[in-house]
């Protein structure tokens, strides 16, 4: 039996095998010539392509659940607009275009439109053009571009993963990632980290082997091998099986609590199953976005117990709402911005609309005493100690003890010692931090590279708000993407963060892996990545900082 | 004779004196009751109202010159638009709506429609709704929003200012600003801080003395006197007459040159009169503004030249193209973005397009040889020393030899010392660096107060920018508002920063004030204001540090 060898660069550590599921290439945009001979029929050639999409989506849907349920739901309504197919058929038999651009065309006209509403709505862009893709895809009898839907653990292959390819992935299924192309910061690199899972980016030659049934993937040497026979299931991220007894400890015995993220009573329970110590993150706008008015108090009591109530006696942050013209909510009436990012979101929000916050604050105090659990409250969005102030005294009044905030603005970070004399913790929340810190939007994909997590300018930042809890003996945690890595937890950790909160499926990943890494070996791998001079720089040392006492 | 003396808080210094011109407080929105008795007629209003409107902005334009002039025909034209107009009529008549309402509601529907189209059709919307709110208040009969045009040196009195009041506002007509209500970081303090102009604000009771026909304003005590008789024009910034030879230099001999920030030949002509020792900033997008296609590089050269003759043998620091879906250029295509100024913009276009890129700095080598300038060119929007080094690699290959980098975005400046490693010198653009270090946009009025450039946090960046420059040799000047205030000027030389460029209006001021402080002084300023809790404690402790010495 002979096997084929490739080699390419690890990018996310760890051996996985499985049978390969294959992402096709993004689609090119359709020409608008030839013009058809027969205009009405090429029309009519529309909506039979939409309906098959349509129907494909809505299979999806019926097997999916929750979140990722409603999306395929929404975008099978979209599929068969019957506004889009009376103006994709339209652009045929007027102008002349073949099916396959009139729908491009027409979808383009659809998501300037929403792009134009802005705020969730523009958010739907995506989905619009993924429709539009589908169809296209349809009409020229190619493969849909972007991940299909998994049956089972499987190894994906592409030439590259952009953003877009890979939303409504399912993680659980994806045991390794392999792409022809990329480099260690390109967006497979980094949901690879994300997810803990093997990657292995530039492997040259992979898209011409022929047909892939089966791969065996090593993350840490970057060695890629096609087996010619059956390929046994192995998830095995790196190279240990993960084992953790759900309290947050090195091995020399520093305390690091394991929280979880949650935005929902699902996920909370989720989260006490997987073993979390408590939330260090529970996002609150679940509870606004079903509503079109303002829930009363008693509505949020109701919603905030229900996360509440699996951690009696363990910590829950609670985390104000988050609105803005990001993500409008109708009854705040805000103003459209230009960049809604970078205007009134988070508690900017309340600063002229306190009534708000102050019963949502009052809910939190009502919900912690019905349910038991040690409820901290948490701002978004806060850029001087002034308005961590403002908040914190607010919280007080409501009869909230522990009050913190957010550190997700440069500004916050670079004043992390005058905002820790107003507040009782801090919680990084690295994903926005690393947006403006490089003034690069999370959902741009042609700005990815610079939000990676290892980045030495945010570890810089993160570093000192980590000196500043260090000195003043307070709590500083982290709840953004960069808790959910192992050897970036460990980082973290050197940098002086005390708590790492994160989905709960990389609860085991990380606690594990903070279990096998001692205090030193953290402080050690944070200044070599602090130093580094690239994210990859700054992610090898740490390795090689990490790598020694784990060996054996 | 007797006067009035009101005590408020003085937040920019100096003194000035002169006739009032009142700014109207904003329009309430128009209630959509009580219904017309006779909705033809009054529909039948709302044409002449507009055309009331247009007539004034025209007029308006043909004073004005450049773009002033531009901005108000645009205005002009939206005011007389038949769409608004039928679509009001409509909803007069339809809807049975007062006139103002529905001149309100239709100037939205279109707002709404601009700012769905994003880009430069997005920031029209401030203009739309201009027009809307003067001939709201031409139906309603009251004095329009607004600062009106002045005729002459005014002090300008208002409950608050807006960013929006401001807009247009001639700054060379403005002796002094006087406040009702508003901070030390309301738009009003900035806005005269960023100007060099004496400013009061919490003034209370200043709308309540009666008609307003002159005041004295003392922006150092926050005195502001209402004499009875007439009053004379005086405008005294920090009370001193700022006298400049020329040449950049603290009063102990340290060098810091003094330069423009320029956009076109006009301003380098003015610039070159004003005194300035060189560009600091030559901001090149005019040059491609005006063209639906890219410039050839021949024109380019040609525009280029016009810009750089009048400084042969000087310093000039011109800058690349700063375009994205903020700005965007036909020829470029930029995707619509859901934050623009997160996105592709600046440098970040070249990577996907360097031929724009490389004719440019072909274009530049050129100008350069024909004028006898001493050119350096730098990059906006560089994130990385990688990004750097792409740059400066670029341009020695289009045979330019000094090459630098715009200092703007957060991590850029975290990372100064490997930036400093790539390229010959940096500038810090305070405003963008401002923006994202606070993730406040620029442009919307309700974070304004958190880019306010005293603000510590970017003290504290510009300050590690300061720091690697002294450590490295190279030079770090500053092209932001920052360096148009002559207290913040010597802040950053004190925190080592080599240059400062600002608009020609601000030359003789920032240099005579340069000329009266020790480089100790301005080193205990800068100690001072980093130190400080907030932007009001950090402005406060500055100017006592430089005060002493420039008392005798």
């Amino acid at each position: 039996m002979s096997s084929t060898r490739l080699k390419g660069v690890g990018v996310s550590a760890g051996r996985a095998s499985g049978p390969v599921v294959q992402v096709a290439d993004p689609l090119p945009e359709p020409a608008s010539t030839p013009a058809p001979t027969d205009p009405a029929a090429e029309a009519a050639r529309i909506r039979p392509a939409t309906e098959a999409v349509a129907a494909r989506l809505t299979e999806r849907a019926e097997a999916a659940s929750g979140d990722a349920k409603a999306v395929l739901e929404t975008t099978a309504a979209m599929a068969a607009d019957p506004a889009l197919i009376s103006q994709a058929e339209k652009l045929v038999t007027g102008r002349s275009l073949p099916a396959a651009r009139a729908v491009h065309e027409a979808a383009e006209t659809f998501a300037t439109a929403l792009a134009a509403a802005g705020g969730y709505m523009a958010e739907r862009v995506r989905d619009i053009r993924d429709v539009r893709d589908r169809v296209v895809a349809e009409l020229l009898g190619v493969d849909p571009p972007g991940v299909p839907a998994l049956t089972g653990p499987s190894v994906l292959v592409a030439r590259d993963l952009a953003p877009a390819d890979t939303a409504g992935l399912d993680p659980s299924k994806v045991l390794a990632l392999v792409t022809e192309e990329g480099g260690p910061t390109s967006h497979t690199a980094i949901l690879a980290r994300a997810l803990g899972i093997p990657a292995v980016v530039a492997c040259t030659g992979l898209l011409s082997v022929g047909e892939l049934r089966g791969l065996v993937v090593d993350g840490d040497t970057g060695v890629v091998e096609v087996p010619s026979g059956r390929v046994e299931v192995l998830a095995a991220s790196s190279g240990r099986k993960a084992v953790w007894n759900g309290i947050g400890i090195t091995a020399d015995g520093s305390r690091v609590k394991v929280l979880a993220n949650v935005g929902s009573a699902a996920d909370a329970r989720a989260a006490a199953e997987a073993g979390a110590e408590g939330v260090g993150l529970f996002r609150t706008e679940f509870c606004y976005l079903s509503a079109t008015n303002e829930p009363t108090v008693e509505e949020q009591v109701k919603a905030y117990s229900a996360v509440l109530a699996p951690f009696p006696g363990k910590q829950v942050v609670v985390r104000t709402l988050d609105a803005g013209a990001d993500k409008p909510l109708a009854f705040l009436a805000p103003e459209p911005e230009p960049n809604p990012a970078l205007g009134v979101r988070g508690l900017r929000v309340a600063f002229t609309n306190n009534g708000v916050l102050d019963r949502q604050l009052e809910a939190i105090a009502r919900a912690a005493e019905q349910t038991g659990a040690e409820v901290s409250v948490m701002a978004p969005m806060v850029a001087t100690a002034e308005e961590a102030d403002w908040f914190v005294k607010r919280a007080r009044a409501a009869g909230l003890r522990r009050a913190g905030v957010m550190i997700e603005v440069p500004a916050a970070a670079l004043t992390a010692r005058e905002v820790f004399d107003a507040v009782d913790f801090v919680s990084l929340g690295t994903n926005d931090l690393a947006q403006y810190t490089f003034a690069a939007d999370r959902q741009v994909g042609a700005v990815a590279a610079l939000n990676d997590p290892w980045q030495p300018a945010l570890l810089r930042l993160i570093a000192l708000v980590g000196k500043a809890a260090t000195e003043v003996g307070k709590p500083a945690g982290v709840c953004g993407e960069a808790a959910a890595d192992p050897h970036l937890a460990a980082v973290l950790v050197g940098l002086g963060v005390t708590s790492l909160s994160m989905n709960a499926s990389a609860l085991t990943r990380v606690g594990a892996g903070l279990a096998e890494v001692h205090s030193d070996q953290c402080q050690l791998a944070a200044k070599a990545a602090l130093a580094a001079h690239d994210p990859e720089h700054a992610r090898l040392a740490a390795r090689a900082a990490l790598t020694p006492r784990r060996a054996h």
